[in-house]
C-alpha cells in the first residue's frame, strides 16, 4: 500500500515555525498561505520573538501552544533545524515539511545531518518531506503550505524545482489546467518521490501526475510505481546534455542518471518524457481530459490549405499517421461540404467555412464517425469569427452572425465528442475566443501553434481506449501489492517473466511513450554469487539458463588442445583467456581449418601473449547471420539496465542500441531489435534470408535474467550473439564483478 | 537587376475593381485597405454597378475614370478577369493584382487561360500578381491592397497562404516583428516568388525576407536569389510528410519538390529553413535584430538550477554548446555574485536574484565580456519582479523596490550588448512584464518558452559576425549582377566551381542552416549532349573530365576478352553491359585471379545472359577502402541535385546520404561526406586507416559538374565510388536520359 501520508496531505492541525512579518522571508510567504484556509484545521504560528504575525498572536515554542499539532512545516536558519524537529515530534507531529536548507546539497557533512534527523523522524512514526524544499499544498484538502498558489485541479506536481513548478502553473491556466496537489521534492531525505507517486496514485483527484525531478532515488521503484499508478505520469527531467548533468550534480548533489536509462525507465514504464515546461504543458491538458486511443490514424481537418499541409507535416513529425481517407468517407463528406472542398486527408474547406460555421461541426462528426479515423486535428482560422479581436487585420465582416455561428458550431463539437469518444485537438489562431473556450470548457485540448496540437495528440493515441472514462476515479491497475520495500513481491512464480508486450508496438522517437501495458518486469530473486567470473565461468552460468554457445574446452597445454580437438569438429576458434581486449591483443584466431592450423595457432598465440589458459571452440557459421550485442549494466538507480544493438563496426559508429530495464521479456527484446534504426537488416536485405529474431529475443530474455539475478555483477556481455535464419548462438561473453 | 516592380509597390495611382459595399466581398475589405492612405494617391474604386462604394462614387469601368492608372486590383468573378485585365492594360495600368480564383488552380483549362492573360499583361510592359491571390501590402509606401492590416516593420513577408500570413503577423505582435511588405503570391503566372525576393533584396526598408511558399517555380532561382540577397531569407514550407505533399497538390495544383531537395537548396543558399508558423515567429524574431556571431558557445544563465539544467539541454538539442567556462571568467563571475551561486555553466544566481537585482546585468555583462562565450542564454524567473502579475502566487513581496531594479538591471543589459554585439536571448516566465519590455525594445529576443530561446539563438549564431550592424540597411552582397534570365552570369571562368566552404562546417540538424558564405555554383554551359549513353560511353565522359577508373575494356567475344586480359594484370572483373540490374542478374563476376578464371566466368555469363557486350576491368584493391555512392538527379524545379553517401547494405537500409545542389564544389562535397552518420568510417575505426576523402570530394566535384553540364541526362550514378587511404577510384558508374 505504500506509505500513510495522510497526516502530510489532510491533517488535522498544522503550524509553521518560522512565521515572519518579514516578506523577504519564506516563513512569510508559508504562513501567509497557511492561514488561507483558517477554518478547516488550526494553524499555529510559531517565532522564537513571539509578538504578532499576519495579525495573529504567535507561539514562541510549539511547546508553548499546548496542544499536540500533527503537522509542522520548520522554516528556520539552518543550525536550528534539528531542535525544530525534536520540537516537532515531542509536540505529536506525524508530519514535518522542511524548508530549512544546507543539507545534502551543501555536501557530506550535510547529508550526514540529513541522514541523522530522517532517523530520528522515521523512528517517531512521522514523515519528513524534504529539508530544503519550498513547501506543499492540497488543493482538496484546502492545505495551503507553499508560496504559491495552485488553481484547483486534477494534476498532482511533484517538482525538485520551484521556478519550474511556477512556469508549470502559469503555463495550464490558458488551458485550464489545475492542480489537486504540489510537492516541492527537495532533499527526500524521508518522504521520496515514489512514496509521493505510490500516494498520488491512490488520490482519487489526481488524474495526472506529474514530476519534474532530477535525482530519481529508487528510480526502479519510481518506474515501478508510475506503470502501476493506473493514470498517467508526466515526467520532466534534465540531464541529457553534458551541461545539464554538470548543472544538476552542482545544485543539488544529486546523482543524475544517463539519459539513455531514463528515456528507457520511462518507456518501459509507460511514463510520458517531455523535455520542457512548454511540453509538460502540452502534454498535461492533452493527458487531463481521459480520452484516448490506441490508434494513430489522424485526419487533419483545416479551413485552408496551408494549414492542412503544414498542420500534416506536423501530425507525421509527431509519429503520427495521416493516411487518405476511405471512399465511403471521402463521399459523406462531399455531401457536407463544397466542391472546392477537399476530402482526401487534409480535409479542406477551402475558405468556406464562412459561408456556413456549423460545416465546421458537420466535418468533425463525420471524422470522428470514420472507422478508419482514430483521432481528428482541427487546424488553422476556426476562432476568429467569434474572436473580439476579430476585426485585427479587417477580418470578414458580418462578424456577429459568423460568431454566433461559430459558437454553435463548438457546441455542436462538443455534443459530437460525448457521443464518439475520440481523441480531438484543436490549433486555432484564436485560441481564447470564445468559441474555442467552448471547446476547452468540453474537454477539447486547443493550442496556439500546430506542433502544439500534434504533441498532444500524440499523448493522447497510442493507448487502448479501454479503461476508466474521463473524469472518473481512477484506481491502481489490478497488481500484486508493494512490499514494505516498497517494491513489488511479485505475486508471479519467481523466475519467471511477467508482461507481455505484443499489442505495444515500437513507437517513434517522439509522441507518446505510453505503452499499451506498462510492465516493469520484477527482479528475480538474487542467486548465489558467481564464483568464477572468468570467461568458461560465465559460459556455464550462461548455458545453464539456456543461452546457446558453440562446444568449447578449456585447455592449458598442447594435450589439452588436441585433446579438445578430438571432441568436436572444425574448423576451430582459438581464444587466449584472462587477457584484456584479447581481439584487440591479437588473442582470437578465426577459421582454423584443422587440427594442424588449430596447433599452430596456439603455439604462434602462446608465444607471443603467454595466457594461462585458452579456450578451443568450434567454429559457427556465420554465412547469412546478424551479429548483435546485448550488455547489461547495473544503474546506481535503476538497478541493471539491458542494452541490445547490432554488432560490428558501422553499428559501434552509428550507437543503435536500445535500452530497456532488466530483465526484459522475450516479447519486449523483440520490440527492441525492430526499433534499431538497421532492423532492416534483420528482415533480410538483398536477398538475404530473414534472421529468427524470436529466438534472439529469447535469448535476451535469458542472458537480461541472469544479470538481474546476479547482483554482484556490475556488466554482462555477450557480444556477439550471432541470429542465424534459424537460431541463435552466442559466440563470446564476459562479465565484470562490481 | 531583376524585374521593375516600382509600379507594383509604389505606382503612383490606384484601381480596385470589383469594389463592392457588400461585406461578404473580398472587393469590400481591399477598398476599405486601399482607402486607408487617400492623400498618398489617387485611389479609384470601380462597380459595373456604379453607385457608391464605401460613401465615394464609384466608376462603372476603369475607362470611365478618365485618366491612367497605374496599378490595377481586380477581384471581380471568375468570367470577367480578362476582360478587366484588357481595360486595365487600355487604361495603361503598369502592375496588376489579380485577386479572382479559378485559374492554374482549377485544372488545364485554367493554366491555359492563365497563361493566356499573363503573355498580354508582359506584351504590354505591365507585372501581374496572382491571379489567385489575396493582394499586396507596402508598409513604407502606404500601399494597402490585402484584407489584412500589417504592423510596420522589417519583415517582408511572400506568401501562398492568406490564413498563414494572418497567423505570422498576429504571432509577431508580441516580439514587436512588423512587415515592411506583404505579398500574396497566388499563381504566379507572371511575378514569381523569384521576382519578389530579387526586388526585397533591394529594398531598404527590408531586413528580412520571410516566405511561406508550396511551389517554388524555378527553385534553383530561388536558391540563387536567396544566397545573394544581402539579407535572411528564412522559408516555412510543407511537404515533408506524404499528407501535406498530397494536399498541397490538390489545393493550389502545385508541382511540389522533395523534402530533400528544399533543405538541400536551404543549406545551400543560406536559407533558414522552418517548419511551422510559430518556428518562423521565432527565427524572425532572432534574425531581425541584426546580431549574430559565427561561434556556437553558449553561457547558460538561470536565476534557478532546475531552469538552468532544462535550458542546457535545449541548448544542446539546438546544436548550440554549452561548454565549461574558463577559470579566470568563473574568478571574474565569483567577484559579482554570492558562495551558492554555480559559475561553472550554466551560471545560477541560485535564487539570489532578489538579493540585489543588478546582479543579472553584471552577470550579463561578465558572460558577454568572455572570449570563451560567443552567446548568452538567460532563463527563468527575471521579468517577474516587475510583473504586474508579480502577486501571483504570493511571488516576493518588496515588489516596488525589487521591480525597479530589476528594470534598472534591463536597461544596463541593453547598454551592454550595445557595447559588445553579442546575442542575447532571454527566456522568462513573464515576457510581457515591463523589465522584459525594456530588454525587446533594446533589441533582445525574449521568449516564454526555453526550446524557443534555444532555436532563436541557433538562428543567430553560426554565422560570421562581419557585414551590415544592427539596423543599417542591407545591401546585396558584392557579387556578379544577375543576368537578364534572373540568373548569375558569373564573372568567375566558365567551368571553374566557384565557393570555398572551408569556414563553414557541418551544421547539426537542427538549429541554423545559415551558411557562412551561401553559394550556389553556376550551372556551367551545357555540353553537346552525350551520344552513347552506355557504360562505356558514361565512363568515358566522367574520365575525360578527370575521373579515375580502373583499367577496362569492352570485349563482345572470347577473342577480345582474351585481348583485353592481355593489356593489364589480374584479378579481373567482368561485367555483362546492356543488362538491367547486372549484379542482382549474375552479371557481375569480382576477384577473377586469371586468365583462365576469366574466360570461365565469361562463358558461364554469356550462357546465362547472352548479353551483346561485356566490360573486362582491372579488379582494384578494396582492402581498407570504403565505398561511397554518388548520385545526381535532374529536379525539375531545382535542376540538377546531387546525393552522396556511403554505399553497401547498411547504408541503403540507414539511407545515410547527404544532398546538394549540383555542381558541388569539392569543398561542399567534403562537407557533405563528413556530415554523414557513419562519417567516423572515413576517419577509420578499430585500427584501419582513414581515407582520403579530399580525393573523393575532388572526384564528386567532377562527376556533379558533368552531370549539370548534361542536361539531357536524368540521372548519373557512380556507385561505388572506392575511397582508399590514397585516392579514389569509380568501379561502376551509369546515366539514365530524361
Amino acid at each position: 500500500m505504500g506509505r500513510d501520508l495522510t497526516s502530510l496531505f489532510d491533517p488535522g492541525s498544522v503550524a509553521v515555525v518560522g512565521a515572519s512579518d518579514d516578506p523577504a522571508k519564506y516563513g512569510h510567504a508559508v504562513a501567509s498561505q497557511a492561514l488561507r484556509a483558517p477554518d478547516r484545521r488550526p494553524v499555529h504560528l510559531v517565532n522564537r520573538r513571539g509578538g504578532t504575525v499576519l495579525g495573529r498572536t504567535a507561539a514562541t515554542s510549539l511547546a508553548e501552544i499546548g496542544e499536540p499539532v500533527e503537522l509542522v512545516v520548520i522554516s528556520v536558519p539552518g543550525a536550528g533545524f534539528e531542535a525544530a524537529v525534536d520540537d516537532a515530534l515531542a509536540c505529536g507531529a506525524k508530519a514535518i515539511v522542511g524548508i530549512t536548507a544546507g543539507f545534502a546539497e551543501a555536501g557530506p557533512a550535510g547529508l550526514a545531518r540529513q541522514r541523522a534527523v530522517a532517523a530520528r523522524v522515521r523512528e517517531a512514526g512521522a514523515v519528513l518531506v524534504g529539508p530544503n524544499c519550498l513547501g506543499i499544498a492540497d488543493n482538496t484538502t484546502e492545505l495551503y503550505l507553499a508560496s504559491d498558489r495552485f488553481a484547483p485541479g486534477g494534476v498532482a506536481l511533484l517538482s525538485q524545482s520551484g521556478n519550474l513548478a511556477l512556469e508549470l502553473q502559469l503555463r495550464g491556466a490558458p488551458h485550464g489546467l489545475g492542480f489537486s496537489r504540489f510537492v516541492s521534492l527537495g532533499n527526500q531525505a524521508d518522504v521520496t518521490l515514489v512514496d509521493l507517486v505510490e500516494d498520488c496514485a491512490r488520490h482519487e483527484a489526481t488524474s495526472v501526475i506529474a514530476v519534474y525531478a532530477e535525482d530519481f532515488g529508487d528510480g526502479r521503484a519510481f518506474a515501478r510505481a508510475a506503470a502501476d499508478a493506473g493514470k498517467p505520469v508526466v515526467l520532466l527531467t534534465a540531464g541529457r546534455g553534458t551541461a545539464s548533468a554538470r548543472s544538476a550534480q552542482s545544485h543539488t548533489g544529486a546523482l543524475t542518471t544517463s539519459a539513455d536509462v531514463v528515456a528507457a525507465a520511462c518507456r518501459d514504464a509507460g511514463v510520458e518524457l517531455v523535455r520542457t515546461p512548454r511540453e509538460m504543458t502540452i502534454v498535461l491538458a492533452a493527458l487531463s481530459g481521459g480520452v484516448h486511443t490506441n490508434g494513430r490514424r489522424t485526419a487533419v481537418f483545416t479551413d485552408g490549405g496551408g494549414h492542412g499541409a503544414i498542420a500534416a507535416d506536423a501530425a507525421e513529425d509527431a509519429g503520427l499517421d495521416v493516411p487518405e481517407l476511405g471512399a465511403s468517407t471521402q463521399d459523406r463528406l462531399r455531401t457536407v461540404l463544397w466542391e472546392q472542398s477537399a476530402v482526401g486527408n487534409p480535409v479542406d474547406l477551402a475558405g468556406m467555412g464562412e459561408q456556413r460555421p456549423l460545416s465546421y461541426a458537420d466535418t468533425v462528426a463525420e471524422l470522428l464517425a470514420a472507422e478508419e479515423v482514430d483521432a481528428v486535428l482541427m487546424t488553422g482560422y476556426f476562432g476568429g469569427y467569434a474572436a473580439s479581436d476579430g476585426g485585427l487585420g479587417g477580418g470578414p465582416a458580418g462578424g456577429s452572425v459568423l460568431a454566433e455561428g461559430e459558437t454553435r458550431a463548438a457546441k455542436e463539437i462538443v455534443a459530437h465528442l460525448a457521443l464518439l469518444s475520440k481523441p480531438l485537438v484543436v490549433q486555432s489562431m484564436y485560441p481564447q475566443s470564445p468559441s474555442c473556450r467552448v471547446l476547452v470548457e468540453g474537454g477539447v485540448p486547443v493550442f496556439s501553434a500546430t506542433e502544439d496540437a500534434a504533441r498532444a495528440l500524440a499523448a493522447m493515441t497510442g493507448r487502448p481506449t479501454a479503461g476508466s472514462s474521463p473524469g472518473a476515479p481512477s484506481k491502481p491497475s489490478a497488481g500484486p501489492p508493494a512490499g514494505p520495500s516498497g517494491q513489488l513481491s511479485s505475486g508471479s512464480a519467481s523466475g519467471v517473466l511477467s508482461g507481455s508486450s505484443a499489442e505495444s508496438s515500437a513507437q517513434p522517437s517522439s509522441g507518446s511513450s505510453l505503452a499499451a501495458s506498462p510492465r516493469i518486469a520484477p527482479l528475480p530473486a538474487a542467486q548465489p554469487p558467481l564464483r568464477d567470473p572468468g570467461y568458461h565461468g560465465i559460459r556455464a552460468l550462461l548455458e545453464e539458463a539456456g543461452v546457446p554457445f558453440p562446444p568449447a574446452r578449456e585447455i592449458t597445454d598442447e594435450a589439452g588442445l588436441l585433446a579438445a580437438a578430438g571432441e568436436f569438429e572444425g574448423p576451430y576458434v582459438l581464444k587466449a583467456l584472462h587477457v584484456l581486449h584479447k581481439s584487440d591483443a591479437g588473442g582470437v584466431a578465426l577459421r582454423l581449418a584443422d587440427r594442424g592450423a588449430l596447433l599452430a595457432a596456439y603455439r604462434d598465440m602462446h608465444a607471443r601473449l603467454g595466457a594461462p589458459s585458452y579456450s578451443v571452440e568450434a567454429m559457427a557459421d556465420l554465412s547469412d547471420g546478424v551479429e548483435l550485442i546485448v550488455g547489461v549494466n547495473r544503474d546506481p538507480r535503476f538497478g541493471p539496465v539491458a542494452m541490445v544493438g547490432l554488432g560490428g563496426v558501422l553499428t559501434e559508429t552509428l550507437r543503435d542500441v536500445a535500452f530497456s530495464l532488466a530483465p526484459v521479456p522475450a516479447a519486449r527484446a523483440e520490440e527492441l531489435l525492430r526499433s534499431l534504426r538497421t532492423a532492416a537488416l534483420l528482415a533480410g536485405v538483398r536477398g538475404r534470408p530473414a534472421v529468427d529474431v524470436a529466438a534472439a529475443a529469447a535469448v535476451i530474455e535469458r542472458i537480461t535474467a541472469v544479470a538481474a539475478a546476479h547482483p554482484e555483477m556490475a556488466e554482462l556481455e555477450v557480444n556477439p550473439l550471432l541470429v542465424r535464419p534459424e537460431g541463435a548462438l552466442a559466440l563470446d561473453a564476459r562479465a565484470v564483478l562490481g
